[in-house]
């Protein structure tokens, strides 16, 4: 069951929900064409890491329909998709998957292969983002109120979602309370979408600026804290979107459990600790306003980091679709990756 | 030296910067009745407990000259300038302080001992605050980067301010190497006033969103955050604008020193704790968007409490106009009250 689903497949098209709209408007594009998908990428009309690799295979689905599937036009596709948002990990995943299983076989055969990897692609996802939300769904007792950050929902993932998928199996199972959202400035991913999520499935939820959830917590209103992650390091210590180090700190200070649900592509062999994540750094504009709407005067430095880094001590747990994590994360971790 | 000056009294007029322009538009009003008076007030075109104070002193002062200064003149006139807003205790302190001067005096020489109360009591706010920025600045070692929080300038006070009046003093006497000003959701005064107040001033200064403090800190940028206070309980518990306590919190995470700057009128002989601090939750609406913009879905709950409370073991030392606090504060807060 999920009210929210931004991507449909429907060969010969792909619909996907323009996120842009979201929530004053919910309105479906139709992708018939690579430039239509292309267009909705940049434009981040579709966003989110895991939505993403769903919208690289489905948009290589929708270029074998309409550009045609020799090697040669595949390939092409393949680098124009992912050189769409060169940063999107994902939608790389996505589209080269694609390509390497279409070109396993005899040209007349791939348009069907194309469209059967974009289907198995999102089955997958809805049906690991199920088996996670299950995991953590477990930790939490009857009554508990969460709190949590950014949007990690359906509109992220195309399944029901990381952290807001815990928040949703939870609710299903009669044990949550109430989801608190913090807005998530700059991008208000929060305020706009999260709460949007929660409203459509009609869970208790309630909105507050990212600086109250530290009085939140210390109220004692919340009784566990849930994020998702972008890049989770072998000692455990993890980026996420700005704004979740200072809620785990909080959560720590007042010994309140802060669990991270994430997939386990999440986790990174390559980064020993926190120390080796690149941290993207986005322009100070959208610090200065939002969307069109400027409140700073002209010419001031802006400190952007879109992500920070939470140190593995803070975190009580990881979420997989796999099972739970607990510390020390040292070997757990490690355990989990080598898992089949 | 101050570059910004809120108010003026220049008799028979009062000329107040209309702070709802800024940052766009520097305009200043003139207040020539008491009816302008309220209506600036009404509007929050000042604001700031301190400023306040002098305002309601000088809407006094304007009253005597063209409403007229019988005993019940006057005494209408200052019910209805504190009633503007009836919790704003400074305005209340300088409205019936300008009153009990005047009823002092024989009607003929009211109109004179008014316009004088009001120019005390702003040049004693100069005066004290340039004490407190002092006091605050002997604390700053060279090459210091501060982080503050909210507006606590010369727009709020009227003098240079209170912890941005400590970073003023830093700055003049070369030891402030920048300032990182938070932009303070739901209402952007950090965004709006305190970034105004920094590039008007030549400060390097830096602005970023509020979830941003904690990586800023975790990153060794800032050697200290100081931020004001609306109350200060008598075990060093300070109600202040919501985030603050987060700020706190994740400063003694990393052993960076963090100092409430405040008058001594901030501390309430009243409050044991900071339990025993009323907190102000104001309308979901402001976080729901900015200034008529909206961008959260209709029909969800907000939580936003105008401010939080840091607890007094967080705070590593209280800057007043008389001197730094240092703890226990359960011995060094009540000789400071008692101190003549």
């Amino acid at each position: 069951m999920n009210d929210v689903c931004p991507i449909r497949l429907e060969r010969p098209r792909v619909h996907v929900l323009d996120q842009t709209l979201l929530p004053g408007e919910e309105r479906f594009l139709s992708l018939d064409s690579i430039d239509a998908a292309c267009e909705a990428i940049a434009c981040l009309r579709v966003r989110g890491a895991p939505l993403l690799g769903i919208v690289g295979a489905a948009a290589m689905a929708v270029a074998g329909e309409s550009v045609g599937v020799t090697d040669q036009l595949l390939r092409e596709a393949a680098q124009r998709v992912s050189g769409t948002r060169p940063t999107a990990v994902e939608l790389r995943t996505g589209a080269d998957g694609a390509l390497t299983a279409a070109l396993a076989y005899p040209e007349p055969s791939r348009p069907d292969v194309l469209w059967r990897f974009a289907e198995d692609y999102l089955a997958r996802r809805i049906r690991e983002d199920r088996a996670l939300g299950e995991q953590g769904a477990a930790l939490l007792a009857p009554g508990t109120a969460v709190l949590t950050h950014c949007n990690t929902g359906a509109l992220a993932t195309g399944g029901i979602g990381t952290a807001l998928g815990v928040v949703r199996v939870a609710w299903e199972r009669g044990n949550l309370a109430r989801c608190y959202a913090t807005e998530t400035r700059p991008l208000l991913q929060g305020a706009r979408l999260t709460a949007w999520e929660l409203k459509r499935a009609g869970i208790p939820a309630t909105l507050l600026a990212d600086s109250a959830a530290a009085s939140l917590i210390a109220s004692g209103t919340v009784q566990a804290v849930i994020t998702g992650a972008d890049r989770i390091a072998l000692n455990g210590d993890t980026a996420n979107k700005i704004g979740t180090y200072g809620l785990a700190a909080v959560a720590a200070r007042h010994a309140i459990p802060f669990y991270v649900a994430a997939p386990r592509s999440t986790f990174d062999p390559g980064c020993a600790t926190g120390a080796s994540i690149p941290i993207e750094f986005r322009d100070g504009a959208e610090v200065q306003g939002f969307a069109g709407h400027r409140w700073s005067p002209e010419g001031l430095e802006a400190y952007n980091p879109a992500f920070d880094v939470t140190p593995g001590e803070l975190i009580t747990a990881f979420v997989t679709e796999a099972g739970v994590l607990l510390p020390p994360y040292a070997t757990s971790l490690p355990a989990l990756l080598q898992a089949p």
